[in-house]
Formats: C-alpha cells, structure tokens, sequence
C-alpha cells in the first residue's frame, strides 16, 4: 500500500498571494472604474536587453542547424558561462571561485528548494523571520520543521532569528551554542522581503558562529546587483574563511530580468565539507541525477549578460528598478512612514500607521489608495504590523503611487 | 553540527557512460587514424524543426517588446500548452485528461526524479531489471533503496522485476501480495534500455496489480512517439482504471528533439489517491514550492508540435531515427544476432555472442568494429551479456556501423 510523504499535510495553505489576489479582484470587480496599481509582486516588468535578445537569437539558430546544434549538455552548465560567472562575479571583487564550483540551474526557488536533497533530515534549521516562505516550505516537506502552530505562525522545529525594528532587520547571530545551535542557517541580503542589507562585520558575525558551530550557511544572493554602497559585500565569500561553511544562491532573474527565462547558480566552494564530505560532491551527484541542465540557448543568453554590452544594459535595468524604490522609499518618508530598505534593494519595507496589522493595512492601501501591496505578515509572525512594496512597477505607476501616498488619497 | 544525507554515501560511482567515455579515449588516443563510430549514447543529432525554431524566435521577440514581456509564468505551465496536450496527446487517444492534471516541467529526468518527494520514505520501491539508472539512485538518494551490494549489482531494499530473454524483456507482475507488494512500481514502455513495448493485455496486467495492491505506478512514456503498432498503448490512461493507480511522465526530448532545450511534463489524474490524499494537489504543492516554470519560449516551442506542421516535422524527425534503428535491427538479426526493440523504439538491444559479458562485447565493438555501444550491465543485473544500440546517429555513421557488424570486420 503506496504511502505519501505525510509531511505535506502539516502544511498550511499557500495563503499570501492567493489572498492578495482575491481581495484584489473583489476590489476590482466592485469598483470597475479604479486605477488600481501593483506594487506587492517580486517580477520583473521590463523586457530583455538588447544584448540578451540577439544572443537568444543565436543560440535558437545554432539550434535549427545540424553543425550547431546541442542536445544534452553537461548537468552542471557549459563551461562559457562557468567561466564568466568566476571571472565577472567573483574574481573582479578578489573571490577566487573555480568554474566546477559553479553549478548552473534554472532558477534560485529551485536551488534554494533542492538543496535539502543533500542534508540529513536531523539538521536543526534557522531562518530569519520575515522570511521568503520557500525555506521554510521546502524544510517542512522534507520534515525538518516540525509541526505547524497556527497560533503563532510558526514550526516548532525550526530556529526563527527575529529581525526587527531595533535591529534594522538584520538578524543578530542567535544565542544559542552546543547542541541547540542550528546547523543549517538560512540568510538573504539584500534581504527578500524587507529590503536591508548585512555589513561586513554583520556577515562575519554569522560566518563565525557557523564555523563555531559546525553549521552550513545557506546564502541567497539573488538581489545582490541591486547593492550600491561600495562598503556592502556582494557574496558571502568575501568574508574570510566563508568557503568553509556557505553555499551561494545567485539568480539572473532580477538583475537581468530572467523570471521567465529561468537561470541561476548555486556556488558550492570545494573547501566546504560536512563530516569530512564535499558537499560539492554531493550536490554534483545530485544536479547530475536528478536535473539534466539549463536550455542552452538560455545559458547563451545568461553569458550575454558578462560582455561589457551585457553588463552595461543590465545595469540598466536595476538602474531603474532601483530609482523606483528610492522614489517610493523618499515618498514614504515624506507622508512620514518608518522604512527599510529600498536602497539598495528593490523592496521597501515599512512599518503599517495607527498600529494596523499588515493585512488591515493591505485593505486601507487597496480601499484608499488603490494601491497593492504584499503584507508582512506572510512572511512569518515578526512581519506582523509591516508592509512590502516593490520598486518593479513602471516609472509612471510607482510615481502616480507615491503622489496618493503622499496625500493620503486618490488625486 | 550540520549532517549530510548519509544515503548519499551508498551510491556508487556514476561508472557506466564516463567508463564507456575512458575507453573510448583511450582507444582513439592509441589508434589515431581510426574512425569510431558511436550509436551508444541517446541524445538526438537532427536539428529543432523548422516550425520549433519558428516558435522560439517569435517568443524570444516576444521577450524583447515592453508590451510582450513575460515574467513568471504559472508554475504549472502555460494553459496554451496544457490544452494542447489534453487534445492531441490525450482526447486523440478516447483519453480524457484535463489540463490541470497537466504539469510542465524542465525533463522527465528531473520529474521521474523529483516525484518521490512527495511519497513517504517506508514505500517499497520495484523496478523493471534492466532499468534507467534514475529511478534506482533517487530513491536510494532518500533512503528507500537500503544498501548497494557490489556482489549482485542491486540494492537490497530493491524489488527488481527481471526483463530477460524468456519473457522478451517485457516484466511480468511479481509474485508478490499483501505486505511484500510493492508499493509505488517503475515502468517505461518503450522502455529503455531494450526497446520492447508493453501490449494492452501486459499493460492491463501491470494496472489491476496496482490497484489491488494499492500500488502507484510510474509510467515513463518519454518514448511513445516511436510507437508505430496502432495495437500498443501510448499512455497507461489506455487502460482503464489506470487513472486511480497511474502517474505518467512525459517528454519532447526523443520526439522533438528538445535534448538541449529542456521541456516535459507530468500527468497525475485526479482519480488519483493514496490514503484519500490527491497525488495531484500535492505534486502542485511540490511544483509550485520548488520550480518556478519551463520558459516561455520553451513553452512556446514545445506547443508549436502541436500544430500540424509541428506534428508532421516532428514525424520526420521519429521516423528519422527509427529507420536507423530499423537498418541497425535487420544488419544485427542478418549477422545472426539475437535481437530485440529497433521496431517501436531507437533503442535496440542485442545478446552478446559467444557468451562475452557486456563489457567484453563493447571492447570487441570497440577494438575490432570501432563501434561504440552501451553495455547492458550498465542498466542493471539482467542487463549483463547485453548491449544496447541507438538510432540516434547520422544515417551515413548508421549504415557504415551495419557494414562492419555484417562483415565481423572494419571493411
């Protein structure tokens, strides 16, 4: 008699988006004459560059001939890009990282979700709260978080490492040692989805307690682009003696624009070994097993983005999705909202007025405002009271917004 | 202290293509002048159609426009392509599947591999013996397979179904009830390695088994374009019932060509149940918690087969390939070896001959024809003193190989 992962069940609904999108359509569908806009959802709205399109272009011709065409190719990603991503990413900021450290994949939500594969089901797991809900999701099915507790929104087998106002959203190394230590630590920085950013020492802080502990920093980097303070590292390798304890998720979808294109990485240094074990062997035997590599023509295209035409035009676009975070962020603070984020980062992150919970505040920016926006508290119970907007709306939406937050109405 | 997933450590080595690859280069590296040809590995060689390369040129300009940009799709799959594969593959057939019994996904590799995550670790696992080596080593990797023995080639947790030359390759059901049943069932048909179908009447066999065992079958059909029998199912869903004990894993890999592009799918029928829990909602969970879609383009491209050019091109490129194995099939059975597949399959398989092991015969292949093949022990115990061949290459490499094999000598 077949069995099903009974792990699953323990999971409460996917409630965030499909309730934003429900109070949504109601609001439309009962005032079809509101200009509604969005400013709740992480894509993308700008097209490829130039650069991405006619290397798209080539790679699908090389594809309709026979001397050119490819069919499988290795697991791990070609080597072209390998190669560009360890120079251009990594070497240029003095991280050596060798391309068979670089693991080529479809896309961070895959990456961030698959990596569990290679850990045992006992590790005890931390993740910062508010968090991107995948972590914790993906670390439920594989029955490391225990059970759910509606009451207070959390699993009482996962670590929660609060960030909150009087930490700027930037969680503190938690305070626990020896066996009540996490062993596998979930971080994101710029952070998904409250927008802040860890310093160096902030990042060693976490590097040091992992080494201490023995545990295995798992750090999403997917908005790293985004970072302009010259003093914010861009990956957790530039911290000394990280490759012995972390694994770097990077993704092409928001700097380059690839939500629908689908391309990212995952580095996973050699030095990195768990029991004596390289975890890069691991997660080579597992992308090699269980995954058969990212479209060609996509990883052109993801290579496109490492000549200097690439790198000018994708600059381009976090350019821009970055001045319609500072655009909201300064509107913000001038109707007097306490904020995070939004510099950079393309997500603001700000406290709700009059003490309303996030969702009641959701329902005052859709009722008011004709705003949307996506509630902190669907990112875990210390999101409570707080509100993410996102600069990837148009210019035009995100400054029609800010004018209605700023006068606390519609025009 | 963190703790990989010591199943991790049972596996042995990924030995069989990167031994076939050593051999290969060696012999060429000592034997400079000669002209090796290899029918051994089952990539495709012909390039995209032309209403393929069509479609992704038009979805990459699409990608390139403001107004025709697309972000993150559902992570399911474009309706566009779902409601394709309901009519064409499916309600052609007198098959009734809905579209949201539908998944799209990047590979049948990665879908046969990732859908044990939603079955629980305890299910008693059977494959067909020889098999493809993805099914063995992902649940091995989560602890359902026991321990590996070098001695017999097989996991101890294991029920292998043995395909052997008295029952043409073609399992029966196991002699195995209550407890000892399994509890989720491989099959592949046309299967690979051995290219041999399953009538209705097997099929049938196989589906009243599971039923009565409270079974789940896994049915990998990535190969059905090559079926040219109208007598022989192309989906389980032919058989009735099957829908309450069948999931189907689908590909444009060997039909389209999609090796290097990247598109399959997944059909779990809402039938579907174990334990009064819906297969279909929790592989949506995993789909959507742990993948974030195929790429538009891809999509896009995969629906163009459904179109009558694509259909008809896409008939070229499968009867391209099955001529081969044809023309490989009836040199074989003319230099007196036994053979089986080569007629609904590209795979074709042979005994060995004078009682050589597997390995034996690919360096005879090797060093007398400089023809590359894959041994059968490769894919499994019963596998040994077997070979496999593919339609896969030039039709020119083809018949040179078919000289040499007729003549037991290079010419």
């Amino acid at each position: 008699m077949a069995r099903i992962n009974e792990n699953y069940l323990k999971l409460p609904g996917s409630y965030l988006f499909s309730e934003v999108g429900k109070r949504r359509r109601i609001y439309v569908e009962t005032h079809p004459e509101a200009e509604v806009i969005s400013l709740g959802i992480g894509d993308v709205t700008l097209p490829l560059t130039q650069s991405a399109i006619e290397a798209l272009h080539k790679g699908v011709d090389e594809m309709g001939r026979a001397e050119t065409f490819r069919g499988y190719g290795p697991e791990q990603g070609y080597a072209f890009l390998r190669e560009a991503i360890a120079s251009v990413d990594y070497a240029i900021r003095d991280v050596q990282i060798a391309p068979d450290e670089i693991f080529i994949s479809d896309g961070s939500k895959s990456d961030t979700g698959n990596i569990g594969d290679i850990f045992g089901i006992d590790n005890k797991v931390a993740v910062c709260d508010p968090v991107y809900p995948v972590y914790v999701d993906t670390n439920a099915m594989a029955g490391r978080a225990g059970d759910y507790d509606p009451a207070t929104g959390k699993w009482d087998g996962l670590i929660y490492v609060p960030g909150t106002a009087d930490n700027g959203f930037v969680p503190d190394v938690p305070d626990l040692t020896g066996d009540d230590a996490p062993d596998l630590i979930y971080l994101c920085f710029p952070n998904n989805p409250t927008g802040t950013v860890a310093t160096k020492k902030q990042l060693k802080s976490w590097v040091d307690y992992a080494l201490e502990n023995d545990a295995v920093i798992l750090f999403d980097a997917a908005y790293e682009a985004y970072i302009t303070d010259p003093e914010i590292p861009h990956s957790i390798y530039e911290i000394p003696d990280a490759k012995r304890c972390a694994i770097e998720f990077r993704s092409f979808s928001k700097n380059a624009g690839f939500t629908g294109l689908r391309c990212s990485y995952t580095v996973i240094p050699k030095e990195l070994k768990v029991g004596g074990v390289s975890l890069n062997a691991l997660w080579n035997r597992r992308h090699s097993t269980k995954f058969n590599g990212t479209p060609y023509i996509v990883q052109l295209c993801a290579a496109s983005v490492y000549t200097p035409e690439g790198q000018s035009q994708t600059k381009g676009l976090v350019d821009h999705y970055l001045e319609n975070a500072g655009i909201i962020r300064r509107g913000l603070v001038g109707a007097g909202y306490s904020v995070w984020g939004g510099v950079d980062s393309p997500y603001v992150w700000l406290k709700t007025k009059d003490g309303m919970t996030s969702w009641e505040f959701f329902d005052y920016f859709l009722n008011e405002l004709n705003i949307v926006g996506t509630p902190g508290s669907g990112f875990g119970p210390s999101g409570e009271g707080y509100f993410r907007l996102t600069g990837f709306g148009s210019r035009e939406n995100t400054l029609k917004a800010v004018e209605r937050i700023r006068k606390g109405s519609l025009l």
